[in-house]
């Protein structure tokens, strides 16, 4: 008899159209949906403690770390020596690692595609090196995340039917071989972050398949029923947000999101912007992850309620309000624009930090608002709500 | 009759040798002595939230700000427009400011002294600055610190007899200008952060002096009887760890601590290791400010009860421990020195940021120390037992 045990549950537990609001559950506490995830590229999310991400101004169920940064610096050993990833950053959280195939596609120039993987010269030393999809999984187990992705192609935004095509089969083909390695390690269980089994978890890596296929309706169904038919538990949308036109984007989340299967989350990889995250919730995406909040804060733009902001701008000068009037944060609650401004003119780590915390506060409270409309059938109204605030910004 | 409300008030409440523990009551809240200042230059202790400094784990009673930094950056304007330091920055414990004498002395031949003041060129834009004892007491009146230092010059470390006598008696004549200046603008009231007063307290901003004389100790004997002679709040020893060598410090800390005013708060100015620290409240020093802790944790050192410990190093590639096991803050509880040699090497923010709180928490939690084990009387048994955990490392 087969085991009932999966390595997550997916719960939807409200419609609102095509929005969902439900639950993951997984080996290190529940995930309300649709949620958006911190990144943590190499073990930390930019400029933010992780008692912060815990608090509740922030409360990140959910953070995602890189598996190419981490497996080149500071490389899986001292990962391992940890005991894994959790461990060695001190997250006792939930976490996803992407499985590298973005990060290397991004190399340009620097990487060589063959049928068998990924050469490519690491960023921190000038050494060669090969990711597989073999490869990946074995570095994803190590790492011992929760949630670990295939490693796939990506296409450029602007390729052609024929050059989307052959990576889109590619990217398939890498799927199937990501699943194949991935169910080998978890059977053997050495190094793979089992952790214990708990009422209806088996204690294992989730593994999640990635739809590529560019901007071509027609290549992301078919690779959308590809990645079904290998079998996962979740899928994500990769290769958007990747220089396309936005509105290519939403028609391309607009055919495949609804297609995507009903009991599983649906993750939205690398998208976007608040009004990104609630347009894609409108089309039926669970899951998010992005570096707009952590990065624009390192670079003085705030997100608010009104729009962004640019602590840079001599007009806040003087100015005692807070970024967002609306915000509750703990940055909101106590410093004003012009101290903010000031903190950044003068190069101060606090102008960073201060802006990553309210960023990150502005994305997660979003989400939490998101979650309660569905609930209360009033998505309809937040969104076209938060739209109107936005106003002439735009986002 | 003469007001018996006073800006602060002091109270030594145990001795040991020369040691003593006491309390300083201020317009915003008691500090509890021998007490550390962690400096916060341009409005900000680099690398720390004002939460955490607030926080158990720090719980840093008042904080010191740079007159110099904050008069060319954000300028006076703006943080008068905010209605002072205070509430420029979001901080409602103790602040003191510096004059701006010391930032002004060390621009070198970037400056020019005279009787009247010191001309200047400024560090952010160039432009031609005059500072003197009025124009520091105008600008600290506008920040509306709780404690207000004079205007002062300092004589480098291997001044001649002769150099050091006309440096000192200058300082002497800029500390009558200071005091004759400060009382004019708390008379008046208008801009100088004055309070509503509180039992005992008159809400308005105290002034502290300063003893010069490098190394000669008969012009600092003579530089303290002209400054208790003019009368302050407080009392300080500046222009010592400006070069000189530690044995040198240590023979005028020896000499004039113990001949400073008893019933008044003794401050060593920009001093210095935990070592430093406890060797001086030996011989009867109550305040300290110093950038060590924020600056060389943003260098990648960590003060710890064993001594220094640089981040950097190969053999804590995999090292599971924390950076000082005997240190309970929430760095030393969570992350080990693996995962912050990682972070420091991959010159992520967060490096800087946990090994400054560490740093700060390992000074706060040592003058916690001593505090108590002078009210105990067991002082000199704790300086032994510090001094020798600290082994070979020496400081």
């Amino acid at each position: 008899m087969k085991s009932t045990l999966f390595p997550l549950k997916f719960q939807v537990e409200a419609q609102d159209g095509e929005a969902r609001a439900g639950v993951i559950t997984t080996r290190r506490g529940v995930i309300e949906t649709p949620v958006f995830m911190p990144v943590g590229t190499a073990g930390t999310v930019k400029g933010i403690r992780f008692e912060e991400l815990e608090s509740a101004d922030l409360d990140a169920r959910i953070i995602l770390g890189n598996t190419y940064h981490l497996w080149l610096r500071p490389g899986i050993d001292v990962i391992k020596a940890a005991g894994g990833l959790h461990r060695f950053i001190g997250w006792d959280r939930a976490l996803l690692t992407d499985s590298g195939g973005f990060q290397v596609w991004s190399l340009g120039d620097l990487r060589k595609i063959t049928e068998e993987g990924t050469e490519f010269r690491s960023h921190v030393d000038g050494s060669r090196k090969f990711l597989s999809p073999e490869v990946s999984m074995e570095v994803q187990a190590a790492l011992g995340a929760d949630i670990v992705m295939v490693f796939d192609e990506c296409a450029p935004g602007q390729a052609t039917h024929e050059e989307t095509e052959r990576s889109m089969e590619l990217t398939t083909r890498w799927a199937q071989r990501s699943r194949s390695a991935f169910d080998r390690l978890q059977s053997e269980g050495v190094e793979t972050g089992h952790v214990e089994s708990s009422p209806g978890l088996s204690g294992r890596q989730a593994l999640f398949g990635i739809v590529q296929g560019a901007s071509h309706l027609d290549l992301r169904r078919r690779s959308l029923e590809q990645t079904v038919e290998i079998g996962f538990d979740g899928y994500a949308i990769g290769g958007l947000s990747v220089g396309e036109e936005k509105s290519v984007m939403f028609d391309v989340i607009d055919d495949i999101a609804p297609r995507m299967p009903r009991d599983c989350p649906r993750y939205l990889m690398g998208v976007g912007t608040p009004t990104d995250l609630i347009e894609a919730v409108a089309r039926g995406v669970d899951m998010f992850d992005c570096v707009l909040p952590t990065r624009n804060g390192r670079t003085g733009q705030a997100f608010t309620s009104r729009g962004k902001l640019n602590i840079k701008n001599a007009q806040w000068a003087k100015d005692p309000r807070p970024l967002d009037e609306s915000c509750r944060c703990s940055v909101c609650r106590r410093h004003s624009r012009s101290y903010l401004r000031h903190l950044f003119l003068t190069g101060e780590m606090l102008a960073s930090i201060l802006l990553t915390h309210h960023n990150l506060a502005f994305f997660l409270d979003t989400m939490r608002g998101v979650r309660q409309s569905i609930r209360s059938g009033d998505f309809l109204k937040f969104r076209r709500e938060f739209t109107e605030r936005l106003g002439a910004n735009g986002e």
